[in-house]
């Protein structure tokens, strides 16, 4: 039986962290076993943010693949590639802007939200209102069963499928309505107990080292009620023990969660426990890493393979749609 | 010296008439003499009011091809192309569309103009309200120097002339401010008197063969005022008239001028002359047409050419702007 195929990307604004792992990337290295999986680096989306200083967005995207590749990202099991190496995403975009009412992107609750969150750049372009067309193009071009979305991305999806709706309602069908890949995601928080995010300065990247590492865990917030030594913790609400969830053996995670609440062991002490089994946790990516960034061109490989790949399912897809349209 | 550029395009939604031709190409055939001219039939514009059938617009466009043809374009004078055949239109239509601000699109007055014009489709897509960042995409990807516009066109070209503005300044100085060629248009109006338009089935085609401009110009409304044959007629106010002036010897408008205003002429007999010189002054059109209309792989051939003509100069500018933007 053909293995569904699924479809993801990420903007590459800046090196990945811990967060971007949990809440998605990991989950994308356990799909490519089970799935026919498509992974690209959005640099077109990134724009939408980053237009005033777009230069970045090259270094990033080399960035965003090497964390990928070191995250276990296996070109042997997956397809990656750049957004912007494949027209056909624009030339979808365009054709699908014709069928969108500008109403169902003035609706989409994202667009607002992010306008507010992002404050030092100008998010009212007319390509940030569309966002979600080329999303639809990104997916559709592919013929994507699902997409892995963390919950509150499922209303892009849904106005994905609309769009596939009209298209298929009024031409053919030719486009798959994708369907949503919910996954767990663990629930992690940055070092000072706030989301993890690069805007508030508090994240553990994929790219940091061991003394790194050893130094964020360090400086972490733990249970804010446990002012000395001899105070008792409570682990269910200490920000450091999530983190031991994941990383630490059970049986160390059940004495730290007894040791904690009877002040038998102290947070300096739980931090440097911490610190090694995560060092211990992420060493085969550091590791990784190392190899890919000693040959960058093997990376640029990777990728260019994955667009040539991608390639040819996107050319057949934009020509059936064209065809459905009668437009050739 | 280099030949200054002229770039225009039209959107292929039916034949082409009279109104058309006096009012665009008939220019464009005269400047094709003095400038380096580009001319795209804009079927991905087409799709703004097609889009719920837009088969005919295949169609539309190997018209227009051979109306253009007909009309005097010369592909040994000037470049003609299918806009969808170069791809880098909607590649640099996205790029731009990141740094317009929706609100220099919903400013523009021709949106919620045509929005009203055009009842029977639902004009509110999201490629509509965008259709001033791929009309920049398509002045600016051939750097052109002006585009030849009717007065009421002039907003259109400074939105045009505000995103290339924006897009220097943020990056580098690749884009050209287009200026405006205008150029006199002749008041001509329709076979009833309203504005020629398909929409008012009021139009002499540029198709039309001499039996049905015969028959057309008979139809013509007159001086509404010169209800018998007896009765003086004013060539001011005669609808009719306005065509003497192009297709009659000026010694034959002087008659009529005379002989209309001392009901020594009556209209049929007015009619009758306008038909003969109206035929005759669209004797050459008619004969190329049926060349053309004979060999359309000639025609497919020239659009063939112009887009490999084309499509190199798309290329280079969108490789700049990408370099400008440092994307590459």
């Amino acid at each position: 039986m053909k293995r569904k195929r699924i479809l993801s990307g990420m903007q590459p604004s800046g090196k990945l962290h811990l967060g971007n792992y949990f809440g998605a990337l990991k989950n994308w290295v356990d799909l490519q076993d089970e799935f026919e999986c498509y992974f690209f680096i959005a640099d077109w989306h990134a724009l939408s943010s980053l237009y005033e200083g777009p230069g970045r967005i090259k270094d990033f995207s080399f960035e965003v693949a090497i964390d990928w590749l070191s995250a276990g990202l296996d070109p042997e099991k997956c397809t990656m590639f750049l957004q912007s190496d494949i027209p056909e995403h624009a030339e979808l975009h365009l054709i699908l802007s014709m069928i969108v009412p500008v109403p169902w992107l003035e609706r989409n609750p994202t667009y607002k939200e992010k306008q507010d969150e992002i404050k030092n750049v100008d998010m009212n372009s007319y390509g940030f209102l569309g966002y979600p067309v080329l999303q639809t193009a990104d997916i559709v071009l592919y013929k994507a069963d699902y997409v892995p979305v963390g919950i509150d991305q499922a209303p892009h999806l849904e106005l994905s499928r609309e769009i596939v709706r009209r298209f298929n309602k009024l031409y053919k069908k030719v486009f798959i309505e994708p369907g949503a890949k919910i996954s767990d995601i663990p629930k992690l928080n940055g070092l000072d107990g706030r989301k993890m995010s690069k805007t508030y300065n508090n994240t553990i990247f994929l790219s940091d080292g061991e003394k790194e590492v050893g130094k964020k865990v360090q400086s972490m917030l733990t249970d804010p009620a446990r002012a000395r030594r001899d105070d008792p913790g409570n682990p269910d609400v200490c920000n450091l023990y999530p983190f031991h969830k994941i990383y630490s053996p059970k049986a160390m995670q059940d004495e730290i969660n007894t040791d904690c609440r009877t002040a038998k062991i102290g947070c300096g002490d739980c931090k440097k426990l911490l610190s090694q089994t995560m060092v211990e946790g992420m060493r085969p990516m550091m590791e990784k890493r190392r190899e890919f960034l000693a040959c960058p061109d093997v990376v640029k490989e990777i990728l260019h393979e994955g667009t040539l790949k991608a390639r040819v399912i996107a050319k057949s897809t934009l020509e059936q749609a064209k065809q459905a349209m009668k437009l050739k």
